[in-house]
């Protein structure tokens, strides 16, 4: 269903020839409207890849006519002429949609640093148009994949329309690695405003609290577009919730497709003093390298958690902190607790629970286990 | 010559049977005077060891006759009973040298949460104090061993004195991993005041700047003595600078020991606007998991050079930084500049330049490669 399940919505996917696999690697996604409602949010890393400078600029006129999407380059740190391919990118998908071109946003993934083969690149661009359909949100989900295996593709039906989505990355968010991209497609009538406050909300819980290798890259983007064709909208804070679920279910796509991964490991972080202090604990601990070797290896390592905690800057005493690992309390009071045998990690599916005991908030980050095969994966990506 | 190269000093190193290998696992340092000045610097982990605790205590006092030290536990997260447990230790070795517990520095290394055997390790203790020797420094040095592959000693000869260290840690700094411990030696005679200054200035261009996985541990301790038994008082900074030097030494013996490491990677940032910034990027540069496969795979990928450089604070201008792995200039103004092919990646040692074009500082971090043997390792640790 993808980006194209919502009314409103054409999309395709072709290969140009930017990737040596023969695989798809343009995408297209146009919105027909009556709405062109759009908002984006994007990487924050200060080095950002053209069409990332691009699109920014797009988004703050808040309308969007056509995404168009390559793989096989990220078109990053490629200076003035990597801005010029992009924008030429751009104005050659308004040519063919007989539009503007400042209505066209415009992503890129794959290595950074290397031009854009132009000359492949439009003609694919061209072959898109030609083929844009109603039913293309297949195809332009699996022509943005990059080390990803899957397609990763989400809908949620709300009353009387519809939201839809489709997300590459295979690793990922601080926001991060290997860039993830997203487009969601709504039917719904909502001002620009309005979708971008839905869209910073749901993206903060979602693609946010995922970090599976602490690397932010230079092309991320989640871009939000609304048709209008539905005629409907939808009561304040409904189409949150279901924002929120596309992202929440994409998230979750990116996080099992992770480079290398063999556990999904949720780290819930309560009794904080703040949600700010849950997130910041579960991120120091997502991103220790030594607790995800050790939950790679069925290590129930609760001294590896406790001393990421001790390096951030959230309130807690550390004996009063409790850790469990899949629901067994191993650490009570900064101490040994419930015995670690007790904890069976076999499964893919691995839960820290992190108490501070400092007060009523909590949160959710997201992480894998670090394995060998990430090594190997990341050693040979660029050679 | 270890520890014990100054004059002043004796040291043991025993098998009290706390490591399952029957390897040695108490070293004891003591200080004989006629001088007892002392100082030290502690892992910033607001999680802290029992022995930590007890040694920034002693510590204030900047007196030390005597350091114990165990490897096979690090007596992390033990809660009051293992608190108890390090005083007992420290007693145990007032008790046998005839002296104060409150001169005497504890240290442990190896598994968090788990109390240490003290049916073993007092009997080690008073075992060590039997066979104190001025030839001892070398069995001390191979007591705290963990997953250290060799014994890591360094000493320096000033005008009329000497310096000597050792220290352990085998993945490291943030101040790091699996737990760096380090006791330096000095015959000089100088006040506590001054071995603190000197200690700090050592500490901050050596250990500080050496970031191998990211993950600081809650046991780092590195200890400066002084026995005064050669009477000499160095000029100004010229102990400070020799200090440094076995600082360097082990950091660099530290550094090519890190658990699974094929290459010492070298990150030299220059151009920046002020010192900060630049260790700030040398540190960003040196965590980035991706940027660590890559020079593991030995592929000159300066994409991820930059955008580890972007999720910094520093300052710079994306277009105006130049990167240059092993001296080919392979990114110029923040775009693709000298042939990537040039860059040989082969041997062990690498240097990464990174010029952000900002300003007259610099520093250089230290980091290693990122391996499947590192997983490996730290995915069977403890079980």
């Amino acid at each position: 269903m993808s980006v194209t399940a919502p009314l409103g919505f054409r999309a395709a996917g072709v290969t140009a020839g930017l990737k040596q696999r023969g695989a798809r690697d343009i995408a297209l996604v146009v919105n027909d409207g009556p709405s062109r409602a759009a908002a984006g949010v994007f990487t924050r890393n200060r080095v950002q890849a053209a069409p990332v400078l691009w699109s920014r600029q797009v988004l703050t006129g808040g309308r969007v006519r056509a995404v168009v999407l390559n793989s096989g380059g990220a078109n990053a740190c490629t200076g003035p002429a990597g801005f010029q391919d992009t924008h030429a990118t751009a104005e050659k998908v308004a040519e063919l949609l007989g539009d503007s071109a400042g209505e066209v946003a415009v992503c890129s993934t794959g290595l950074i640093g290397e031009r854009l083969p132009m000359d492949l690149l439009l003609p694919g661009v061209e072959a898109a148009a030609g083929q844009l359909s109603r039913d293309g949100g297949l195809a332009a989900a699996d022509a943005i994949r990059t080390t990803d295996t899957v397609t990763k593709i989400s809908f949620r039906r709300g009353e009387g329309y519809m939201v839809g989505g489709m997300a590459k990355g295979a690793g990922m968010l601080a926001p991060g690695m290997a860039t993830m991209l997203c487009v969601i497609t709504t039917d719904a009538d909502v001002p620009a405003a309005e979708l971008d406050r839905v869209l910073r909300a749901a993206v903060s819980v979602t693609f946010d609290r995922l970090d599976t290798d602490g690397c932010m890259s230079t092309n991320d983007t989640v871009l939000l577009l609304a048709s209008g064709a539905s005629g409907v909208t939808p009561a304040p804070g409904e189409l949150e919730r279901k924002v929120t679920e596309v992202c929440a279910d994409l998230a979750r796509q990116l996080l099992v497709d992770a480079e290398g991964a063999t556990k999904a490991i949720a780290i819930e972080v309560v009794g904080s003093a703040s949600e700010a202090d849950a997130v910041e604990v579960g991120r120091a601990v997502a991103r220790s390298n030594l607790l995800k070797c050790a939950i790679h290896g069925e290590d129930p390592n609760w001294g590896r958690v406790l001393s990421a905690v001790g390096t951030t800057g959230a309130a807690f005493e550390p004996d009063r902190v409790n850790v469990a690992i899949n629901g067994i309390w191993i650490c009570r009071g900064g101490a040994a607790g419930d015995d670690r045998a007790k904890v069976d990690l076999r499964p893919r599916d691995v839960t820290i629970t992190i108490d501070l005991s400092a007060g009523p908030h909590s949160a959710t980050v997201h992480t894998t286990d670090l394995t060998a095969e990430y090594v190997h994966e990341n050693s040979a990506y660029s050679t």
